[in-house]
């Protein structure tokens, strides 16, 4: 992903709320990644990944027409709530611009908490037994 | 309206796109002025302002945390399409920021185009014989 | 503070990283009911406030148009770094929409750590002892 | 470009002001493909290019998670100022999302007009009589 000028603010670097909009990228991703597509999932099953909790922390700030990496993964799921974790670096390079975690809970259309259908169990990791 | 840090840009002042962004907020506020809420319509009508076109010229930048003035008109209005006009300057002065127009047709819950609601024709400044 | 059409995703909802744009909202107005304006602080004393961590938890979502009250208060200072609570309520009410804390470090206009100026410590509560 | 959930609003589609970003991203990649880069001629030069104007036709909705095609071109330059155009469709498709224009002056780091440096000139198509 490159920074985009958008992205930048008048200190000359990425604002910082824009990181938390590259994790939903990195989030995006990290599905077509599994085998699967956030927007078919909310169109074709109603289920709404609903964000409880987001938390980053800065290390070094991007700059504007940088390559950045977002490195995604899951954290912990189990059929109720998601975590994901994530470590964002320029390409190439083992420096962190910032790490961070969402936490999720599923939604029905109806925008009431639902379980994970079970075709996405193996996806997050969830066994049968859970 | 105070302009925010997330809106400025590397350059120090405001990103371009954001005055498109104001342009919006001026509409919305043009609507409670004329004694409704784009809020209701859309949601008690399930009538949309589906932007066709938008245009603007920049005259001098704005900056950070100050206090800018969206004036906002109907330029011209039938029952199928609206243009709006914007004039944005600092608050206090005459001199301009930024102006435009944008041109919307009216679409129904079904993404197609439908008439503006009788209800709403005396605030665009259409008459009956319309 | 109005909720923008431009905030709202397709979950019809705020889209969650606009809470963390409106803490800088809060930020900076909390600066300006202390007595001192984030802008001039930039500008005249080239003292800048990096964003080390972002916190958020989400209650209840925001919608468009509604109006938000954001309260932001300092909640520990010492000379080198700032931490600063909010709380994000539909405005009348005491439901809560989001809470969270960003923790911040000065930064000098060659963007490496400085010291608080004397001049803001007591905004800060920062007594001359520390 | 892939279409970001944070890009949509709640009509569904995306937000009119995040076309007039795609094009910063297409104006971007062409530098890029001319052979230089933007945030290069930027710090070694000190040349800006502020925008005068943008002008941007809907045809139809982009929609979350589709994959968006920019075609930029430069549409006319001389040593001063220079307009590109704007040609947004899905990937794989001619359907035509959105098409626009935006004019830009050159400035120096003074903020002030400037010519275009002569090493830039053949990437605009300007020739040496101009």
């Amino acid at each position: 992903m490159r920074v985009r000028y958008a992205e930048t603010d008048q200190m000359g670097v990425v604002y910082y709320a824009n990181y938390i909009v590259w994790m939903e990228v990195g989030r995006v991703e990290l599905f077509r990644s599994l085998g699967f597509n956030y927007s078919d999932m909310e169109r074709d099953d109603g289920v709404l990944f609903a964000v409880l909790e987001v938390h980053c922390r800065y290390r070094f700030p991007a700059r504007y027409d940088e390559e950045v990496l977002i490195k995604t993964w899951v954290k912990s799921a189990n059929t109720r709530t998601v975590s994901f974790a994530y470590a964002m670096s320029p390409a190439g390079t083992g420096r962190l611009l910032a790490e961070g975690e969402t936490r999720h809970i599923f939604l029905g259309r109806d925008m009431r908490p639902t379980r994970l259908p079970k075709k996405y169990h193996a996806a997050f990791g969830l066994t049968d037994g859970e």
